[in-house]
């Protein structure tokens, strides 16, 4: 059975296709209403809000598929700002020719992301293209959180002295997505890091009163978004290179590739910036997690006007801009 | 200047995307901070939650196009689930070659729109896609709306004798982009109906206690809609073709076409549910507002089992089905 445009025109076809698709994968009372919009309480006075589209190309890839990737996506967006994410919307655009099996498991696997940030997809809209105007599908979700303390991260809390961590090793979404179009396979299999970390985040919030500021290092990879923070703050950010965690095949794929990791896109990654005095005892708690065995210190704020230098293996120092001119079109 | 490859890819030419035309159109605080997540404040306990994906072709059409629509059109679906409405998220996914220029007509006419709306366009995502991939621009805008009457409308509350009003004449967004696509002129240009109309539904809320139900028909039509409606509560609704209002040149071109208008996409009309008790007030206060002199009753509920019936003015009697097989796409 593929998509026809029929199933975007609003009626039988597309009833059919809420019915056996979507409310089946995401169960949720709200969304039998089928109203034009949903009612949810506050669960706080605050919100937080953030909006994503998903265009990755291929829709599976190694450690993921764009499913369990527009859910993550957006989770991680609202909790990296300090809001428990409680609702997610889902807008698709699917092309003519889809075969519905695989709009079947891409939703599928949101909803199982979804069940495990803890998530309810409440609203969702379904508009089909003629075959050639889309690739596949295109997802958006945006999510909603709440938060009770508004004001406890800032980019204008980072301080000189405070350091720069990450959870673990970079570029590995990135290098699994450009393994699946290339159709290269490597002795070790290289997954997308891809996954909610909603969790973890709260677990850090609770035990960790310094912690600043957090940002995840999707698109444009570790180096523009500690770029961006560091304009944004007013800062320098001296990185370290022999601090960087990089599994090991990942760095062997990218000096194969020519393309080096900074730049390159995460989605299972936070940038902390936390306290000098608190910095070793939130390695240890990240270590401790399964799966952010790699957790490290890679950087130190300091007084400056926006630079991110890193100091290289060679001895050197590198002043790293935000990524430019070299794109990988449709990573996320 | 065109959309590159590089504009989506979360770097330099991203963030002067960003700069150049976004933040520029829509200038809200909260798009300067340029976080993962907006924070803002919850106006009630109660929220309502909207998402739509607006893929219409062509981008521009008579009386609007995709970003007045894509404003309106979420607007609307808070509006008429009870909603004021707050905010909005904007979700681009753009092609690569679009004209900038193009874009920026497109944004400031989404700017325009919340405007008028009093709502706030407060996170975005830009996301590019090969030239092949996209058509142009589909943007896909989720809407936040607050209530403090979280049970004051909703379709159980439907009752028999209630009457069905509408506030204007139908099918006149559908006709207004089929003539724009099909490069057809009439003597008397078609507009579509695509505008706001939280501020209508706030004063007939305020004015009209018996309200029981609002939805816009939108993709399906009034047909497609009032039989939803008549499913969900349980009930018959029972059409005077003579009294459904319809513009004589709208007439005129779905007949040219060999096309009838209960099908047809209106983008800025609502089908409310009111006793019969204040039908005849509401029709006049409708009336009185410039825009809805073409306001009426069309129908009426009565007890049933979900069947909406048509008088013509042949005197028979048809039973309306959802639409079904004969889509025209991409119409919002």
């Amino acid at each position: 059975m593929k998509i026809l445009l029929s199933h975007g025109d609003g009626g039988k076809l597309t009833h059919q296709l809420i019915d056996e698709v979507f409310r089946l994968a995401f169960q949720d009372k709200e969304l039998d209403q089928q109203g034009d919009a949903t009612l949810v309480e506050a669960r706080s006075g605050h919100l937080l809000i953030s909006t994503d589209t998903f265009v990755i190309h291929p829709l599976q890839f190694p450690g993921g598929d764009i499913g369990k990737l527009s859910v993550s996506g957006t989770v991680n967006d609202l909790a990296v700002s300090g809001a428990q994410p409680a609702y997610l919307t889902a807008g698709f655009v699917l092309e003519e020719g889809l075969e519905i099996g695989t709009l079947k498991r891409i939703v599928h696997s949101m909803a199982a992301a979804a069940k495990e940030a803890g998530v309810r997809i409440i609203a969702g809209d379904t508009k089909v293209v003629e075959k050639g105007k889309c690739d596949q599908m295109y997802i958006n979700t945006t999510g909603i959180g709440f938060t009770n303390q508004p004001g406890r991260l800032g980019i204008g809390k980072i301080r000189p002295g405070d350091r720069v961590v990450i959870n673990g090793g970079i570029a590995e979404h990135a290098v699994a997505v450009l393994s699946e179009r290339g159709g290269i396979s490597f002795s070790s299999p290289i997954l997308s890091d891809c996954c909610v970390l909603n969790h973890l985040v709260k677990q850090a919030l609770e035990k960790f009163e310094s912690i600043r500021f957090m940002r995840d290092p999707t698109r444009g990879g570790i180096a523009t978004t500690l770029k961006e923070i560091s304009v944004s703050a007013g800062v320098d950010i001296l990185l370290e290179e022999e601090r960087i965690p990089i599994k090991q095949e990942v760095k062997g794929a990218l000096e194969l590739l020519g393309i080096e990791p900074y730049y390159m896109a995460n989605e299972g990654k936070i940038l902390f910036v936390v306290s000098a005095g608190e910095a070793d005892a939130f390695i240890h708690f990240l270590r401790s997690i399964p799966g952010f065995e790699m957790a490290a210190e890679i950087g130190v704020i300091s007084e400056g006007n926006g630079q991110v230098l890193l100091k290289t293996l060679t001895g050197g120092t590198r002043n790293l801009g935000m990524l430019s001119g070299a794109p990988l079109p449709r990573i996320c």
